[in-house]
């Protein structure tokens, strides 16, 4: 999520690729100002001095452009791929090892990187949307039970492993930190597991 | 944690605030450069130009300096407080009403600040000190059991703390931004129960 270079502006109509990198710093620039709800492919294309249809055209739906424009260092089609094909019922587990993989497979460098500079850089907004729109949409729904608490079940999960990434990665918490990755699956999935399909407290 | 003003330096003998100050910060200093284990009371009293006796008489112990270098917006005392009077089958709830109390109180804004500012400002290792030296260190021993796992243990529920002051306030997730602190508290406490006291999976 590093700043790109910028995308060349000199002419009217650049290259190809001029046109797709200038689309991806106007899609980065609108989701972390306005959020990903107020952001269309209409104002996109609109900001971009291109058709509606060229956004389309590279990117497909809101959500894949998205996922282009924070430039992770992996695919998330991966992490969500083991999340669709998992019962409910393994979810936590599913979710604890996949992720967690993840970090602590040689991505770990960029994720740490990437992860430091959308808390610090003011892309709140970019982040909140990956993990909601993207990330945990589909689980959503599936954990929708009773209905209405689906968004509050991810949330949920979103706040444990957002603060075990903060404190085993940007904190280094010792007792964290020398634990393996199996490790921390066993220990961190069944709180995830309890949050996607357990009780709620009446709220 | 923000910068604090300069100390004055230009005299060789200031006045008492300007050398309360200048230890500060220089306590401040090493906190964050080397650590909390690896700095010490000689280490920033022979820094500041003043005797050992001096660092000890107007902050205490290390971990009052500590919490005077960091700026709390409250006591932890309070907390603290709270927290060792509870019966250790408490602790959860306990840790949970007092803490996200302070959150939804009106030192909010200060809090936010003060986290924002810690995570992005190289200041982990205040941060990770002040977890673990004092907010955390007197509930490890209790939880000690198996012996051994009491810093995992606090670890753990800092993780789960951490995530949730981060994705409730920090990236202001809506389904966690809209509860009340007693939702919120009847929500977290379980977890943070489970990661004191329940069993934690073989390590």
């Amino acid at each position: 999520m590093a700043e790109s270079s910028s995308p060349t502006r000199s002419g009217r109509r650049p290259g190809r690729s001029g046109t797709r990198d200038r689309i991806l710093q106007v899609a980065r620039n609108q989701f972390a100002s306005k959020g990903f709800d107020h952001t269309t492919i209409r104002s996109i294309a609109s900001e971009s001095g291109v058709d509606s249809a060229l956004v389309h055209h590279y990117f497909g739906t809101k959500q894949r452009l998205l996922v282009d424009a924070i430039e992770l260092p992996i695919d998330p089609a991966t992490i969500l791929g083991a999340l669709e094909a998992a019962p409910v019922d393994a979810l936590g587990e599913t979710l604890a090892r996949t992720v967690i993989g993840v970090w602590d497979s040689t991505h770990q460098p960029a994720v740490v990187a990437a992860v430091r500079s959308a808390l610090t850089g003011g892309e709140e907004n970019l982040v909140r949307s990956f993990l909601l729109e993207v990330a945990l949409k589909g689980i959503a729904a599936r954990v929708d039970s009773p209905t209405g608490t689906g968004d509050l079940r991810v949330a949920l999960v979103a706040s444990q492993m957002t603060g075990l990434f903060v404190t085993r990665h940007l904190l280094r918490i010792e007792a964290l930190r020398t634990l393996s990755t199996e490790q921390t699956v066993q220990l961190i999935a069944p709180t995830l597991q309890r949050y996607f399909t357990g009780p709620l407290e009446p709220v």
